[in-house]
């Protein structure tokens, strides 16, 4: 790890055996930073970025990309918006070169901003269509007091009232090298990745607003009256954030809960009851905070049962896990990382993010390592504390669970 | 690639820098064959295997391969069920142990039976909230005149009349080490893993029966009236089938289509026109034929536009590529080949489908050799001869479009 002398940090973790290569840029700009009545900004940038860059319009930018067969990936989310781009190695530096024109030298161009405004309504009417990523979005809106609940999507009266120059503005304000992050990872050479970023991203300027501190609001219930096949339950709790002594402890407990077929959601709500096809636990985190949430899609007449198992599974952890439990959720755990190990474009991610969120970077041994120490005892002792209780719960359907 | 006497083909692709493994047995028991009154018989089928085999209930089986660390993917499709695993390679021989009993040695219990239904019909209605997928299984249908056009998910009627004993017969008749695969990739030692194949698998008997011939409608519209916010439109076209000399041409046509930033599609019906947010066509095959999907989803008032363009874009090809644009589709090929080889799920998964499909495994190396051999003159004199015409088109949502 490297900190540029404009604050942009770089990651760079060599796989030599790769023929391929991944790069992600992390910039501090998502919706936990859109000013409420901008609300979808960060995301209308990032397609307005596209639009033209450097000495390059629209097309001769798509042009010149797919001429280095760059596979892309980029989108805003919660607190960031990431360029990922995986590609062969030896068209690096020019590809680079094409993000720090779309980084530094954009050209936000008028003619092109209504289509980006119709593309964004577009995904917000997309959402309508889509009930469990509806939900999940809505669950973190009830449950965040900050603007970290904002949806990364905007609503449609401030895309409506959204302005070019608005936009623009918000691009000055927001995108610049302090607190961003590129992070590296396949067949490269660690020094000449550090050389080709202190070339294109040397000059960038500018440093991102802080990230607000997060706010919860009190636990509750809410429900979206929607004319669905299935219900759709999703449950938010408060866990273990990044960092802390006991975050690879949660992270066992939540793979105990959900990490595999012996899992005990899908083995108590799926598979001896057949209660839904989907259950699901996942950890989540912003900067300074963990969470929990869990999700089912289920018939209406079986809402109910499949809410109380869920909420029961989760709350009985407290009880502690077995032996045997812990054993398969580290086997299962370790497996994950080094199957992760193999992707470029899943190691240039995680890197980025975790020099986001912990500000260093981890390896796969190093979490690995941490995560193999959690023994029985410190697991149990976490648990006991009862860290997972109090859930904001939310359904959307044609049945109101829990009411 | 080695065949055992019982008929079972393997094939090895070995990653020696790679500390994990992956390997996918694919059985060719699917929607194809499912007997018209057994709709969604291979879907149960899957789901019912993991309820105990051999010397194991369904819930020490679910513990021996979570002690493995096995991380499954396993799911019926329209020609073959495909059960995956991905897991540290000192696990191989038990993890492929516990997948010979699951093969060859299911319990198929009466009393799991009823959940298993249960979740074919949550499965079924789960489909109702996926306007896409919805769309696309029902283009499928309207395309194909044989068993190919069959729903995977089965029929609320076939789900509701099925009986154990029935599926029973469904197993017997088509589970069998005949026209089967077993494809691995990873950090393992090919010779080691043919010893270990023909230990746990080589007792496996069977023959599956020999896949329908391909039968297609007349190309007609049709139109699935739907209170979605977004209209869904997809288009399915003739297409080369694998194995073909033009098989390479054709898969370069549909990048130029639909490969990147600067393909067609992507620039004429989202860049310039902001008609919709998704825009794509995909190749899709079968034993013996291939085929080309186009889908979008976009708003009711922008619908009949965006299958204009769609259409109009696609017929376009007729009139030939530029050699920029060949140039960039052979170089986002050659990356996309070079990317999927980092991962062993990825390549256990292509070469047991190649295997089922062509009657052979290609290498990474072969088919970047056969995608770069076509020039523009053979790319062209190909499209001359008009490939894509005459589609099948589907909409869903509250607009019928072309009607």
């Amino acid at each position: 790890m490297h900190t540029l002398d404009n604050g942009l940090r770089v990651a760079v973790e060599p796989q030599p055996w790769n023929p391929g290569l991944s790069f992600t840029i992390l910039v501090p700009v998502g919706a936990t930073s859109d000013p409420e009545e901008r609300l979808g900004a960060a995301s209308m940038l990032e397609t307005w970025l596209w639009k033209g860059a450097g000495p390059r319009g629209a097309r001769a930018f798509a042009d010149a990309l797919d001429a280095l067969g760059v596979r892309r990936q980029s989108g805003a989310g919660v607190e960031y918006t990431t360029f990922s781009a995986s590609l062969l190695p030896e068209g690096f530096s020019a590809a680079l070169e094409l993000y720090a024109d779309l980084l530094m030298r954009p050209h936000l161009p008028d003619d092109a901003f209504e289509s980006v405004r119709a593309l964004a309504l577009q995904e917000l009417a997309a959402l309508e269509d889509q009930p469990p990523r509806k939900l999940l979005g809505r669950l973190r809106r009830e449950a965040f007091a900050s603007p970290h609940g904002q949806p990364v999507e905007g609503e449609r009266e401030t895309l409506e009232r959204m302005t070019p120059d608005a936009l623009r503005e918000e691009y000055r304000r927001r995108y610049g090298a302090g607190g961003s992050v590129l992070a590296v990872s396949g067949g490269v050479d660690p020094d000449e990745v550090l050389r080709i970023a202190e070339k294109h991203l040397g000059a960038w300027s500018g440093d991102a607003p802080a990230p607000p501190a997060v706010r919860l609001t009190v636990p509750h219930r809410f429900h979206i009256d929607q004319e669905t096949e299935q219900v759709q339950i999703g449950l938010f709790y408060k866990d273990v954030p990044p960092g802390h002594y006991d975050f690879y402890a949660s992270r066992l407990a939540v793979a105990v809960l959900s990490g595999g077929m012996s899992s005990r959601l899908f083995t108590e709500v799926r598979e001896k009851r057949g209660l839904v096809y989907a259950v699901s636990a996942s950890p989540g985190s912003v900067k300074g905070f963990g969470y929990l949430t869990a999700y089912a899609g289920t018939m209406p007449e079986r809402a109910q049962a499949t809410l109380e198992v869920m909420e029961e599974e989760i709350e009985r952890l407290a009880e502690g896990v077995t032996r045997e439990e812990l054993d398969r959720a580290k086997v299962g755990v370790r497996a994950d990382l080094v199957l992760s190990g193999e992707s470029s474009r899943a190691r240039a991610g995680a890197l980025a993010r975790d020099l986001f969120i912990l500000d260093r970077a981890r390896s796969l041994e190093e979490v690995e390592a941490e995560v193999m120490d959690v023994t029985l005892e410190r697991l149990n002792a976490f648990l006991a504390g009862r860290p997972y209780r109090d859930p904001w719960i939310g359904s959307l359907g044609t049945v109101e669970v829990g009411a």
